[in-house]
């Protein structure tokens, strides 16, 4: 019943669908009437529709969570059933399965790609994959690709030719100066400063929006219904309130900058 | 450890229990703990309250994408509790389990109904299933039920008497005259008219709300933040906006009219 | 497959993490990338931040549903990363992991306690789990520990000391006077008056914002729209209006008291 080949019959699902129409549990049915033994996980189906990003910042967090032979399919795509491609890309043991959209750029600053191939309709014919709509290639092709692939029956190359992945775009910014990229269910402010930034500017502070906000271990080291900076638990500086939320309290969205601040007095 | 008897060992649920309350979870206990190897698919329970013909509309667009063997729970109950009869309905190889309201009446369009049986606590009492409520009968009658159909150690005819269903009320409309029957998490208008109405009109354009939409194969096909109409992936008339949405767009809701129309002049 | 030592194989999860950021999917990848047969199963993740009593509420009506065997994990931790302990407790079979917040405490009113240990850092290390962050503990802690108790290769005492729980506090209150202590889905008003003291005092009529609303059986006893009360699939008073919402029809919010009351004349 454990799929063979490395595989470990997992196979995430990261999409904007939400859950208010039958999407998820349609593809979920696609995957199991060809791999009655995977093993469905929901990352999130609340991305932002239409945001590719937003799915590729949380998977690239998530992926790591799962063990190797786990196949990770994330479908944000504004341009399907147009003549963008579907990519299987192969990474440290997973495999990664979304549109050709950049939905993939932030999983690639996280690891180095090893394989990528493009999905190929001729190709899928041979296992009775079609799409059969425009419209929901999720049903159509996500699922059934994935479902093969994690039972171990079918290998990226199976599916289409190899290809190069276009240069990545190294996101240009100033060190230790970021943006809240997501906002979190409790209002916790994330953003795109990494661990090592702070460790290299032996940072105490973060400035966000003309605070200077302290540095913290932890939610419960500032008093209750004050601000605190922290190193998140997926390595990130985010901005929190304890018991609270940063976005309601402060008053902060996406896109907002933050700054790393070596020996600041408090202003929070 | 796949069920006997042609079963598929999957059960998709639907329901108006929202995810805010562990009412989905209780249901998911009740089935395990009689059948531990089921899968439970959810389609959605985000069905609005007490609405049954919305969750039949998306039962019957969902249930070929499930195995044969599949069992699917219906649950949207205003009269639990009352005498109303609960159905279990066998179609194509599925069976279906929902309260007599009418909530099965858009998957008989569908497919033709094989057999019917009406639950008699009776005959339940012999698989140590009872009515412990009044008000929760997806816990205690609809989960057991379906845990015993799904592993193959029941069959319909053990829950209760063999029943004829009532005439189905076929909708009365004009060919090529529709509604919108549902708005999607993207806003899109999704109507019931079908595609072998388009093709029979040789419909070039969709008439909704004093506009005439251009029939296209896909989102993209129109420009960014434009409406389209176009035959979606569950074989329906759609109307969306290009990365955007119909429904906020267009200031168009449920219940509005759809006309297919030959060879308008674009006025989107 | 099925898991070791009397262990049901099954995990619940309740919490506050929602279902918007993937914090539920990357638990349930920890806890299968050490036990892939698991059977995770959500009660629900939308307890309102910070408020482990609510989910306590929900837990302490849903664990039964279950089989033996299971591990409940319960996750509503404003403490994370501060010195709270997190708790093992066994009763009826289950085991409960959640942190020393009070979280437990309406758990501990339904079932006898048979044992409790405190989760040790130093004795999880020989299974090579560790707290990596001081902010995700349900990764880091909660869903490895529940793995390895639900696969069968480990006991509460191999994850730290045993140890006395708190004295509980009974909560106050005169028999027969009670409050909302959640609103459903629906907008019905569940209260933690329970059944029994229905029976006590013979009630006919329950008290609330002024209005004394008869008992019935359920929803359908009362005409469209219309306010009643009931004893509920949890055994509690609930109040609701048939075919609507009572939170909205009534104005009546968590914590307004309600009152059994006998022989009372109808004033919905």
């Amino acid at each position: 019943m454990i799929a063979a080949s490395g595989m470990s019959g997992i196979i995430t699902l990261i999409t904007d669908y939400g859950l208010r129409d039958p999407f998820v549990g349609i593809v979920t049915g696609q995957i199991l009437a060809r791999f009655r033994d995977a093993r469905v996980v929901s990352l999130t189906h609340e991305v932002t529709p239409f945001q590719p990003g937003e799915a590729g910042f949380w998977l690239s967090r998530s992926w790591r969570e799962f063990p190797t032979g786990t196949v990770h399919v994330a479908v944000v795509d504004p341009g399907v059933g147009t003549p963008r491609d579907i990519l299987v890309v192969g990474a440290a043991g997973h495999l990664f399965l979304a549109p050709d959209n950049g939905l993939l750029d932030r999983v690639r600053h996280s690891v180095r790609v090893e394989h990528c191939h493009r999905l190929d309709v001729a190709r899928l014919a041979a296992f009775e994959i079609h799409p059969r709509s425009n419209t929901f290639h999720g049903r159509d092709l996500f699922a059934p690709v994935a479902a093969e692939l994690a039972a171990g029956r079918a290998l990226p190359a199976d599916m289409g030719p190899a290809s190069l992945l276009g240069a990545l775009q190294q996101p240009e910014r100033q060190p230790g100066r970021g943006q809240v990229v997501v906002i979190d269910r409790y209002g916790n402010l994330i953003s795109d400063l990494e661990a090592d930034e702070v460790a290299a500017v032996v940072a105490t502070h973060v400035r966000l929006a003309g605070r200077d906000l302290p540095l913290r271990r932890t939610y419960g080291d500032a008093g209750a219904g004050e601000a605190l900076a922290l190193v998140n638990s997926f390595g990130l500086v985010e901005v929190a309130v304890n018991g609270g939320s940063a976005a309601r309290t402060l008053g902060v969205g996406r896109g907002e900058i933050l700054e790393l601040v070596a020996g600041a007095v408090d202003r929070s």
